[in-house]
C-alpha cells in the first residue's frame, strides 16, 4: 500500500569527525522516502526552491518516488547547517534557513488521495494537522516531532497527537513531552495523548516499541526492543531517525495486514535502514543500496539479538 | 562448576528518588555471589570488620554461599555512601571508607582451590592479580574494574587484563580504557589487551558481548546484544552491574560446556538478575528471589527481543 509523506526536502551542510559536505540533498521527507521506497510506493508532499535541479530530482526518480506533490516555489530551498564534532548522537545546529518552507502550504495531489498510509515528518504541527485532516481516509498515520515543537508549540502538537496511530521520537523528546524521566511511565503518558503505539529511538542503542495496553489479557501486542548495529564507523548521523521511520513504516505498508509480528519486523527494518544511512554522508548510502543488502543486514540484526 | 569470587563485602548508605537506606549490606562480591548462587556454587573471598554480624552472615547462608574465605578483621567493614538523585544511571559518591579493606590481603581457603571459575570483582588490580596468580588451575576468569583504576592504576590493570578471559565494564570505562569513542573500535582495542571476550554494559539499554575474531571464518562466536527490561520504577541501581555479572557468570558456570550459545543465554540471565536487583534497595530483591521468577523473566526478555 502507498505511503504519502509530508516533510522537508532540503539542503544540508554537515561536518562530522569523518569530514564535511556542503549543500547535499537532505530533509526528513527525503530520507524517509528513500528508505521506504525499498518496501512500497512512496508519494512526497514538500516544497523546494529554484535551487532544486534535475540532479536532485533524479535521486527520487531512480527510486520511483512520486514527486508530483513537491511544489517548486520562487526562492531557495530549506537549508540546514550543523556538525557532530563533539557528539555523534546529537547535532549542533549552526544555521537554519527556512526559505521557501516559511510559507509552505501543503497541497495534496489527487493522485495521492488513495494512499492508505500517511507519515507526518518533523515539521510545524499546524501543517501536520492540516495534512492529516485533508486525508481522512488513511488507514494508519505515523508522525515525528522534535524538542522545539514540544517546548514552544505544545497546544498545536497535542492536536496532532490525537490524530496519530504511531509517534516516533527519541528518549529526550519522550521524557520532555511527558515531563517524566522514567521511560515506561513517559511512554504511557505520551500514548494517553493519542497514539496507540510509541517508538522511542535510543540512538546507538536502538529503539523501543510501546503499545497501549490491549483491551484483553490475551492481547499479543507487547513492548519490543530493536537494537542498533554496533558500527565500526559512523560517517554522518544525519537522517538516521528519518531512515528508521522510512524502513519501519515502509515495511509495515508492504504487509497484507498490520499484525503485532509485522510491527516487530518493521522495528528491525527501521534499525536496518538507520544503520545504512549513517555509513556515508547525506543520502549517499541509501542511493546506492540494494534490497539484497537490506535483507542480509536484517539477518545480521537477528543474529545480534536472537538466542538461537 | 563452582565459582570463587574476590571483592568487597560492605555497608552502603544509599539515597535515590525512591527513598533512603542506611548501612545496608552491599559490596560487589555480595551482589555477585547472591546473583550467581541461583545457578551454581559460589565461594567468596573478602574481608569484613567487627560490624559484620549474624544477620549479614545469614544472607549468605540462606543462599548456601561458601563464606569460609571471608576474613574477620579488627575494625569496621568497607563503607560507601552515595546518591542517585539526579541521574539513576550514575551514582554520586559522598563517602568511601576503606576501613578493613585498606590492608586486605586475600587468602584463598584450600577448599576453594578446585574452583573452575574465578571472578575478580572491582577491587585494586594488584589484589586481582594476586588472586589470579594464586589460582592458576581455573578454567575461566572474568573480571570487572572502574574508571578510578583505569585512570590512575593503568599499569597494574593492564597486568590483570592479560590474565582475563572476560572483562565486564560499562560504556564510559570501555571508551576510557581504549581512548576511543567508537564502541566497536574500543572493544577491539580492549580485547587486544588480553580478554578474549568483552561485555560492555549500557545501563538501561542493556549490554553488548564482543568476542575476539575467531580464527576461521566459520567461527560461530558473534557480537550479541542483550536488552535491559524497560522498568516502571528503578528503586536503587546499586549493584545492578555486579548482579549482571553474577547472573552471567553463574549461568555460564552451570553449563556442561562454555559454548557460544551458552554465552548468549548467559547475557540474558545477566540482564535478568540486573533487572531484579534494581527493584528494591540494596540486596533486598535478590534475597527474596526464586528460580521460577528468574525463568519467567528470562521469558519476558525473549519476548522483548525475539521476532517470533
Amino acid at each position: 500500500m502507498a505511503i504519502t509523506v509530508v516533510g522537508s526536502v532540503a539542503y544540508d551542510s554537515i561536518e562530522t569527525p569523518a569530514g564535511r559536505r556542503d549543500r547535499c540533498l537532505g530533509g526528513a521527507a527525503t530520507y524517509f522516502s528513500l528508505a521506504a521506497s525499498f518496501f512500497t510506493d512512496v508519494r512526497v508532499i514538500a516544497v523546494v526552491g529554484e535551487d532544486f535541479g534535475p540532479r536532485q530530482q533524479s535521486v527520487f526518480d531512480k527510486r520511483k518516488i512520486d514527486t508530483r506533490g513537491i511544489e517548486r516555489a520562487a526562492g531557495k530551498s530549506f537549508f540546514w547547517e550543523g556538525s557532530y564534532l563533539e557528539n555523534l548522537n546529537e547535532a549542533k545546529t549552526h544555521k537554519t534557513d527556512l526559505n521557501v518552507f516559511a510559507s509552505f502550504e501543503p497541497k495534496i495531489p489527487d493522485a495521492y488521495r488513495d494512499s492508505e498510509f500517511l507519515f507526518l515528518a518533523n515539521i510545524d504541527p499546524v501543517l501536520q494537522r492540516r495534512v492529516r485532516e485533508a486525508m481522512p481516509g488513511v488507514k494508519l498515520v505515523a508522525g515525528d516531532t522534535m524538542n522545539y515543537w514540544i517546548k514552544d508549540h505544545r497546544p498545536a502538537l497535542l492536536e496532532v497527537l490525537k490524530g496519530l496511530d504511531i509517534l516516533l521520537i527519541n528518549d529526550t523528546e519522550a521524557r520532555m513531552l511527558a515531563a517524566n524521566n522514567n521511560l515506561v511511565q513517559a511512554a504511557r503518558a505520551v500514548m494517553a495523548m493519542g497514539p496507540s503505539s510509541l517508538i522511542v529511538k535510543h540512538g546507538e542503542y536502538g529503539a523501543t516499541l510501546f503499545h497501549k495496553a490491549p483491551a484483553n489479557a490475551e492481547g499479543t501486542e507487547r513492548t519490543f526492543r530493536a537494537p542498533a548495529l554496533p558500527l565500526e564507523e559512523v560517517v554522518d548521523p544525519t537522517g538516521a531517525g528519518d531512515s528508521f521511520a522510512g524502513g519501519f513504516f515502509g515495511y509495515l505498508a508492504s504487509q497484507p495486514e498490520v499484525t503485532p509480528a509485522a510491527y516487530r519486523n518493521a522495528m528491525f527494518y527501521g534499525s536496518v535502514m538507520g544503520s545504512f544511512a549513517v555509513e556515508r554522508f547525506g543520502t549517499e548510502r541509501l542511493q546506492m543500496l540494494s534490497r539484497d543488502e537490506i535483507d542480509a543486514r536484517f539477518g545480521a540484526f537477528r543474529e545480534l539479538t536472537h538466542l538461537d
